[in-house]
């Protein structure tokens, strides 16, 4: 992000696919909710949240997977960042160990250290669609906790509901607590993703209004847990945060209502995908993760190419492309592998794309 | 809090001497500068904050205190919350010992708890106006941190030059931190308040938008650090919060600006002050705290009371005044105190010091 600045700096011509949030602001019903709220004092809420968001919210699993929830259940956090932080303290003691796969979003190992726990990573493959599995749980002794999140970044991939259930049986039999990242449900380009909810009542299910909601900035996401997890989690964040913006649970209420506007980001997103799918086939990249949803692409480099780091390197200075290298989220196999983002507006991943093409061909023919 | 809600849902008149935030709410060019701002994509910033706002922080170091500070050792926070939650990771390690005092915020002791540190609590008095002392700190062996508030909560009491000094020399000279809560600097009724950045470069300086800048519910604050530690508060931060609310951050730009509303606020509280000073001093409450800032006055019950729980209860149910019982900010000596705010409209200061006179007589005419 500082290199595809710099370059920007320079003068030169940019294409954001190293960006993992959506260049849409909020939605319109969000925005309109503050500015008839702004003008009342927005003092402290609840540190669980506002009652009519936790009601809301419960009602989206009714609407979203038909799961009846109670929203005495629903903690409304600062983003998903504050909901990690209070699942992770609330299920764990120092010294534990949590698995969670690689690739993976970095921040969850680096907070699990940051609070003195053992991050226990899962190599995953292709094969099983980038995610971790009961048989890898097997092989690892007694953890305290496995992380999965689906639809996941960097890969795109979703966990169906077979593999869903194989992994929360595998760490349920070992006293062990599942936690499921969500953060990127809404975005499905087939199947709506499998909400842990679905397979069990003892999981903590981490979500967010940052991805699908389009409301990265506004720090507003919640977390699931089971009854009797409740009032630690309670405490915890009436110690820790207090509660979660004001401002942006008015603003999340109202988005909870702006399906239309919504679904017309996620018709952009999905012809995005299809664009750049397409160009990085042609461009040469292998072992393309299957992006069921999310808006990420993640994918082995092109034969004969450099580490991930110099050849995001050379596609920024060269071609205007700007992506994530992979050791970002694989520091074992990342060098090969490189993660593009599409959740910027049509017209950019079109450029985008063509620039990738163009310039692949160009390596190609130059070697 | 909950007895408070519970009267008035039966449709009792509650006069609320309990609450710690202000009526009044964000100022004015606040708002204004939001709503500007709220159609446009309001993404992730850096995780140290808007590079303006931090600017502008700054910036009121020199105009506070005559103290020229570095931007750079600005981090903005998503309330003073999680700017402590980020001191403690980066000063200290599983098992260290940090000194505070009794009275006092009590999720200081509960977040230390949490992260495995060890809260040492210093037992302060009424001669050193309910703050620690460089004596008291000799008498527990080494530790790696001292917390002192100044304002304070729940005493309002300043920390003078020379106090800050004494503290701030004992705590180096062994090698720990001080940190220093500055969250209600701008709230004094005298000489303002000492900031730590006046007496040491070392000190971790915590402050917020919520108080004088009247803005609890929008989570922003800031944290001066030394510069040796901004790249881990930096690293932390990222990971543990990724940024603080955008909104928040543009709000809170403008806020800084708004000194004419900003001191109306004060004037509003000093005169509170004066009226409810007057009125616990006739209402037979004793070893009444200097209260220099903040907005709380606290003192010791009037001879013959019931401990703090059952006189606050008593008090609201018969004078419709909720206030805070003792034991919330010290668990040893707080059944013999009781915090009062006076954070609200002068109204509603002047009818409960009204009631609370009135009770008050009715109880000594009635023994």
């Amino acid at each position: 992000m500082n290199a595809a600045a710099a370059r920007e700096a320079e003068g030169a011509s940019v294409m954001h696919l190293e960006v993992g949030q959506p260049g849409t602001p909020a939605p319109r019903l969000a925005r309109e909710a503050l500015k008839q709220a702004l003008d009342t004092p927005l003092g402290y809420t609840l540190a669980v949240g506002l009652p009519a968001l936790r009601a809301r919210i419960a009602q989206l699993y009714a609407d979203w997977y038909g799961v009846s929830l109670d929203p005495d259940r629903v903690i409304v956090t600062a983003g998903s960042s504050a909901a990690f932080q209070l699942a992770f303290l609330t299920a764990f003691d120092v010294g534990d160990r949590v698995a969670l796969g690689d690739p993976g979003y970095p921040s969850y190992r680096n907070i699990l250290q940051a609070y003195g726990l053992e991050p226990v990573r899962l190599q995953t493959t292709l094969e099983t669609r980038y995610q971790p599995t009961a048989a890898q749980l097997a092989e690892i002794g007694t953890v305290q906790g496995l992380l999965a999140a689906s639809p996941a970044n960097p890969t795109g991939t979703i966990l169906d509901l077979p593999a869903m259930q194989a992994l929360v049986e595998a760490i349920e039999a070992q006293d062990g607590i599942f936690i499921s990242d969500e953060i990127y449900h809404g975005l499905h380009f087939g199947e709506r993703a499998v909400c842990a909810l679905e397979v069990t009542d003892r999981a903590i299910v981490i979500n967010s209004f940052s991805k699908y909601f389009s409301m990265t900035g506004w720090r507003i996401g919640w977390m699931v847990v089971p009854p009797e997890l409740v009032r630690t989690v309670e405490r915890l964040a009436q110690n820790l945060f207090i509660c979660a913006p004001h401002a942006s649970q008015i603003a999340a209420l109202a988005a909870l209502d702006a399906t239309e506007e919504l679904e017309e980001n996620r018709q952009v997103y999905a012809r995005n995908r299809e664009v750049l799918l397409e160009a990085v086939r042609a461009a040469g990249f292998r072992d393309i993760a299957p992006c069921d949803g999310a808006f990420y692409v993640y994918a082995s480099l092109p034969e004969g190419a450099p580490d991930s780091a110099a050849f995001c390197q050379a596609l920024l200075a060269q071609a205007g492309v700007a992506a994530t290298p992979g050791l970002d989220f694989d520091p074992e196999r990342g060098a090969g592998t490189v993660r593009f983002s599409f959740a910027r507006g049509a017209d950019e991943i079109s450029e985008a794309a063509a620039r990738l093409v163009a310039w692949s061909a160009k390596q190609a023919a130059d070697q």
